[in-house]
């Protein structure tokens, strides 16, 4: 099979053996892989595939069918189409994954759509509500809320009747996240808009200590996006006042329980909303799996509302 | 009545007027109030009175005799032993309190030792429990472990069967922590001890950046002293890596409704273990109310196992 492969710090289409599915696993032929930030940082070498996953083959996320399954599968079945997180070897022809990572794509999400949304709204949906507790009526902000991760945090937060503010450098998306009804602003003097019972960051260092600033009574700042930079001053004894909390998550690297419950959770929270229409996957660009290294320099340029993808 | 009073940064004893119970609330013939790090800091001038406490009159909890009850009382009648935690003025004669907030004393604890149970095992049980979720098998770091919260915190840990570790600067404090079973170090290269999986800190910016290093994987660090110094550098990609967490609180300046609770919680939880003998409060050192000056010099200069009480 041809599959997106990093060498040397460069990433182009090479041949690799087919994969073969073992007990419990589906083998995919893959139709849409979306891009992530953490392909970004394996591309620089600064983030190493975790164990069992490719080590040359990126890739996050995926949709396609599956081709067959392995010993012990349960509940699918060649033909079936399929979405998914991965600990990487998503951006190939040909993928094998635990089923139990798998979602049955719903009808009303095409390939490249089903492609863009495992990472983010897995991501999102964790984020939000499974670690930061978000719930209705509260305030988000959503720090660079124009990327994939931050689309999906904010169609979520809103139907889940969260008050939504959502920071967007780039002005023209700025425009377009604020056509989804949400109180988007430029990222300077963000705590004005304040104060937030959750915050989402997505970009780092640069919104701090004005992330404290702008936090309500018993915050939540989430940080799962250090882009801008990772390293910060924090004041403990504004946290203590505040009575405030600062966590940290990432994904890739979860052992497989706690992806498959996270998937369980996204099957009955999250796609019923792509079916209801009050979820969508915007899609900035889309690239044939060939001209991988342009749609990298795309993702790393920014100024850009949602998801890149690969059709493959 | 004669109350410890704070006066142009100076603490002595002067007159005031008797408080008077309203609706709800008990006027208490107060036996024995503990100090506090909060107290020291408000006769600094660093912590004001927070709304509805006396501005003068410091002393965060009290054991006494109801002397009186306010209208609507339902718990308590004159001559109840009770001990509470309250806003300020606990370093007096006489108190009011809402009833909610106050719990019996076990028969038991003597007045001096009740006068030192209140904040400590208030603040302990909402650090570990409430906020950082401790659970049976966990590794639990507590930093600053001789003084006050410390010592509750301990004790209440291994009570619920986790996994203790203590730092204490003083070795003959150290000693006497080890005394308990648990594995007491110095402050010095305390990360080599871990991994934890809960750091109650109660010291402050000397223990950053090892408490991270100290973490282990989705840890938690409980801020709730931060006596020498609260301003710290932190590496977010370090704690995306842990998902850990950072906790911080306070519990003075909490309203009513959310002290009554916790207070309720240490009822069902805490006063059992005072009749089991699983738990005592180490009292460091007592003075009569005469003597309040002498009392917070003795609670600044540190080196002490527990508590400092004022016997009144």
């Amino acid at each position: 099979m041809r599959a997106a492969t990093i060498r040397d710090g460069e990433i182009a289409v090479e041949e690799h053996p087919d994969p073969r599915p073992q007990t419990g696993e589906l083998l995919v032929r893959v139709r849409a892989a979306g891009l992530n930030g953490a392909d970004m940082m394996q591309l620089a070498g600064r983030y190493p595939a975790p164990p069992g996953a490719p080590k040359d083959i990126p890739g996050l996320e995926f949709a396609g069918e599956v081709l067959e399954t392995g010993d012990a599968v349960e509940r699918f079945e060649p033909g079936d189409r399929v979405m998914s997180i991965v600990g990487g070897g998503g951006q190939a022809e040909q993928v094998v994954v635990n089923e139990r990572l798998a979602m049955p794509v719903p009808d009303e999400l095409d390939w490249i759509a089903a492609g863009g949304v495992p990472e983010v709204f897995f991501t999102a949906h964790d984020a939000l509500f499974t670690q930061a507790g978000l719930s209705v009526g509260e305030r988000l902000l959503v720090h660079g809320a124009a990327g994939g991760v931050g689309m999906a945090a904010v169609q979520l937060a809103t139907m889940a009747g969260a008050r939504v503010t959502a920071t967007v450098r780039d002005e023209h998306c700025r425009e377009q996240v604020a056509a989804l009804g949400v109180n988007a602003i430029e990222p300077e003097g963000f705590a004005e808009a304040g104060p937030f019972d959750v915050i989402l960051e997505l970009v780092g260092a640069p919104n701090w200590p004005a992330n404290l600033d702008a936090l309500a009574l018993r915050g939540r700042i989430m940080v799962i996006g250090v882009g801008a930079g990772a390293n910060i001053e924090l004041d403990l004894r504004k946290l203590m006042f505040k009575r405030a909390r600062i966590l940290a998550s990432t994904m890739r690297a979860r052992p497989l329980e706690e992806k498959a419950i996270a998937t369980r959770l996204v099957e009955r929270a999250v796609l019923p909303g792509f079916v209801s229409g009050d979820l969508s996957v915007p899609v900035a660009a889309t690239f044939p799996l060939d001209e991988v290294a342009a749609a990298y320099d795309r993702f790393k340029a920014g100024g850009k509302l949602g998801k890149v993808v690969l059709e493959i």
